[in-house]
């Protein structure tokens, strides 16, 4: 899918770290490539915008944040994964997205629109995070252009990924979308529940589970 | 709906223009005017910017960008109704969004990503459009952080939009998203086929007729 190409032409990290070791350490470096694999950001600015991070743990279930809240804050995942998901009035959920190590998650369009975040973000395996205020990143634009055009194409791809998934949902099979899927998020399938895949996918477990049947016997 | 109040707090143009003279003319002050309520651009800014543009016009029917070609254009819309749709493999197309006067069209993510795009953007009526080359627009980016202001808004706005559809497609009924469409677009209905509205909600003309019926009794 172009995205992926995309992805990998600009050495973009989401799907860079593949085995996690046990303990992991919080690391500024790891943050100071993610950014600077987007777009380069020079020393002084970087001196500006480390010190707004720090460093937050997320017990497996826990929310980095829920539907109706207003986004003040993003975090650098480091380690684990996290699903965001509507839930209907009925209570039933809708994976939208699984974030996992090196990358941003938050409420983005909250952020952005000062408006209540409208889904959740919830920890599904122990995690750890770099966090930081919104606010005062903001605050650092004026003086730092590289930091403005960093949140350019932050944007810009949140754009093509969502457009992306968008033309997934409405023209392929869900047998193609798994196959998607599986290389967008390398080995996620062997660390999470299944019925989170399956959602994700806008399937049951049991079609899921004939999906796999069929590419096991393919 | 939250993003409506996010347009109508920054004096967002797209539903500005409820009435449409008959003879438009072609007007760089529309550009500006929508351009600087999204974020403000200095005269020396818009001197280099405004000289990137030239005038166009699609006849009813013609497309402005078709799948699979690489986007290098994109467009300020002064006049007209064009679609953006996917069109599946059996030939059948889903209505993805509507551009009216006073808002931007083009390929984004192709833009962005330089990789094919994905969709198709067809004029409903005839249009007359503001048309600027991508690449000398980011050629000017370096020297002039307003428009890199400018640029990560608009891809900001874009997102929430999409995530503002995408929350509405998963979570509700079709009479709801009836009203928000009439909301999003006052007065398209009257001015574009309703097999065209049906496609964008999701439903079948006949779904939508019944809905129309519903609410005049109501």
């Amino acid at each position: 899918m172009s995205l992926l190409v995309l992805k990998k032409g600009l050495k973009w990290q989401w799907n860079k770290v593949l085995h996690i070791p046990n303990q992991k350490e919080f690391s500024m470096n790891d943050l100071y490539t993610f950014f600077n694999n987007i777009s380069p950001i020079q020393a002084h600015t970087w001196a500006k915008l480390e010190v707004l991070f720090t460093e937050q743990t997320l017990n497996k279930g826990e929310y980095f944040i829920s539907e109706g809240a207003l986004a003040k804050k993003f975090g650098f995942l480091q380690e684990g994964i996290i699903r965001a998901f509507y839930r209907n009035s009925s209570g039933q959920e809708y994976n939208k997205h699984f974030f996992i190590e090196n990358s941003l998650v938050g409420g983005f369009s909250s952020l952005i629109s000062q408006q209540p975040n409208l889904i959740n973000q919830q920890a599904l395996t122990d995690c750890k995070l770099l966090v930081g205020d919104y606010k005062k990143l903001i605050d650092l634009l004026d003086e730092h252009q590289d930091l403005e055009r960093l949140l350019r194409k932050i944007a810009e791809y949140y754009f093509v990924d969502k457009e992306k998934r968008e033309v997934e949902i409405v023209l392929l099979e869900a047998n193609k979308r798994y196959e998607i899927f599986q290389s967008d998020y390398p080995q996620l399938e062997q660390r999470i529940p299944q019925y989170h895949i399956a959602s994700y996918l806008g399937i049951t477990p049991t079609q899921l589970s004939r999906i796999r049947s069929q590419n096991s016997k393919a």
